[in-house]
């Protein structure tokens, strides 16, 4: 069972993953991306993978067999564990408690392919779909207090295997970004009384020159503060603070959208590694009016060093105009 | 002038450095380390770096010329800018300022080395004083909220010249990191009237299995939630708030603690990348109770990905007990 510290001064919390035990020679040599012909996420090789939690298949098709779009299943080194009641407890002068909580993967396309331009738009709608069905599902756990969903394109960005595929962990706490966004945006409403993204999206609307694409119910964006060159968010249009309320119709537009953009990104950077990130409101929070569901999607093609992690500040040397302007346009 | 621009839900800093105006496809070639023939860092190539701030050189050698062990010059490419007034604007419903600051690079030996261990101890002693002195000197200047000190070494790890060196930005505001700790010491602080540093060290002195050197005056200890392998915390044992107030003696004692611990890291990991990043009050506040300097010490043997960063949370697959093991014995 992993287990969960806290940094008793900025309230962080680590998951404790110890698979083995490993001496630091180990590190160098590890995360070899398995080749096409070994790899577990191939349709074929479904048993290969812990058993499937959900999945699109051919009609008629059975779990953990051939005919699926997306399956989405248990991580096989999962950072925290569905099984067991939560147990916090003091440690010294410190916090800890063991690590329950869901790491599930989802696959997007039986076929070994690396870029999001080779998963057909279906899929990729269903992919989405399946992200929210595991949303409402999990919420169902009273254990829970979060699930983030993210993906890792490319090793520098955190991808152990190439073969496309999303993630979910969920967690009995709600994580410190969350909450200090969550705050963050409860401060600008308690003193404006709007949402700081529903006023953010309707001044970009009106300048025009950070806007990569505009689908009426969704945008794509690069924010104002980017920390990363080309980062680009996508925001519903309308007020919405939980991502698993959206409704069928207006999934797909979003689907869509993310799909475009992530395929704008691999065009005009080639094979560039990034993440895309989730941001939406805890599961313990009913519908709220300061916080508005979005995705993050960050190239890294700048590298973060040491004056990110002891500042917080962001180094960054393209201006969003810019980046807004390469991207809508397509060009490269 | 560099730009600065605030993220309104987060209060992040963003630094946009245009040096010049770059195409997507012009990141993938870029920064490329000299070679030592062509190193402007080395010993005999001072006109290739802006005029020296500070230098320690034998006596009676003229500044930017041959001679010295340390020097400090300011960044070629600077974050941010020493010359100007600081200009606060909004822009729409967001924040921005001009890039006032200040950049420097600490040169440690004229020798091309890339590895801290080929750094003689004299030599880090007096990069280490460089730092102080540097601190002292920016904290007159009123515009000015604070300095970062850090290294970046490796690629990995954001350094893009391996030749030893090390850097300081200061900025104009408090940086979000800092205030964030600031604060949740100050939590604590308020909570028991004691400062939360002294109260780990006395405990982690007690309990023995994190720590990786004593020396008295300062304790280098794997933190109980640490966020990578081989994390390595330096504090003083008395309690300090600032860095810039440590006297010659206790400082000397650091700086030889500090490059044993890199010393430890090297050999256990290899030519592992790794940061290290100051932590210290700000030079806006006076000697406080709750806060305790300290040096953090990060190698990237793991990847951050998309849960790190839009959590918070981080994965660490070695305990700090097993990490404090193996570099306190220094086997590998």
């Amino acid at each position: 069972m992993p287990e969960l510290r806290r940094d008793p001064v900025t309230g962080r919390w680590v998951i404790f993953a110890i698979e083995r035990a490993r001496r630091p020679a180990d590190f160098a040599s590890e995360e070899i991306d398995p080749p096409a012909g070994n790899c577990p996420f191939c349709e074929g090789r479904e048993a290969q993978t812990p058993p499937e939690i959900y999945a699109s298949r051919r009609q008629g098709s059975a779990p953990n067999s051939q005919g699926w779009r997306v399956r989405v299943v248990s991580n096989k080194f999962p950072a925290l564990r569905i099984e067991g009641e939560l147990d916090k407890a003091g440690d010294g002068p410190y916090d800890r408690m063991n690590g329950v909580g869901a790491h599930e993967v989802f696959i997007e396309g039986g076929e070994h392919a690396s870029t999001v331009t080779s998963i057909p738009a279906d899929t990729f709608r269903e992919a989405v779909r399946a992200y929210r069905e595991r949303m409402v599902d999990l919420k169902k756990d009273r254990r829970l207090a979060y699930a983030l969903i993210f993906k890792n394109v490319g090793r520098r960005a955190g991808a152990s295997i190439s073969h496309n595929h999303s993630q979910l962990i969920a967690t009995p706490v709600v994580p410190i970004v969350v909450k200090q966004e969550m705050e963050g945006a409860k401060r600008y409403f308690e003193l404006r009384e709007r949402c700081i993204y529903c006023d953010m999206l309707r001044h970009e609307r009106g300048a025009k020159s950070r806007i990569v694409a505009d689908r009426g119910s969704f945008v794509a964006l690069s924010p104002y503060a980017s920390r990363f060159p080309f980062e680009t968010w996508i925001l519903p249009s309308k007020h919405v603070s939980h991502f698993e309320s959206t409704p069928d119709a207006e999934l797909d537009t979003f689907s869509d959208l993310l799909l475009t953009v992530l395929a704008k990104l691999e065009r005009a950077l080639g094979n560039v590694p990034y993440n895309y990130v989730f941001h939406t409101s805890p599961f313990v929070d009913g519908p709220v009016e300061h916080y508005h569901w979005h995705v993050e999607i960050m190239p890294r093609v700048t590298m973060t060093a040491g004056f990110e992690w002891g500042s917080g500040f962001y180094i960054n040397p393209v201006l969003p105009e810019d980046s807004a302007k390469f991207l809508a346009n397509g060009s490269h």
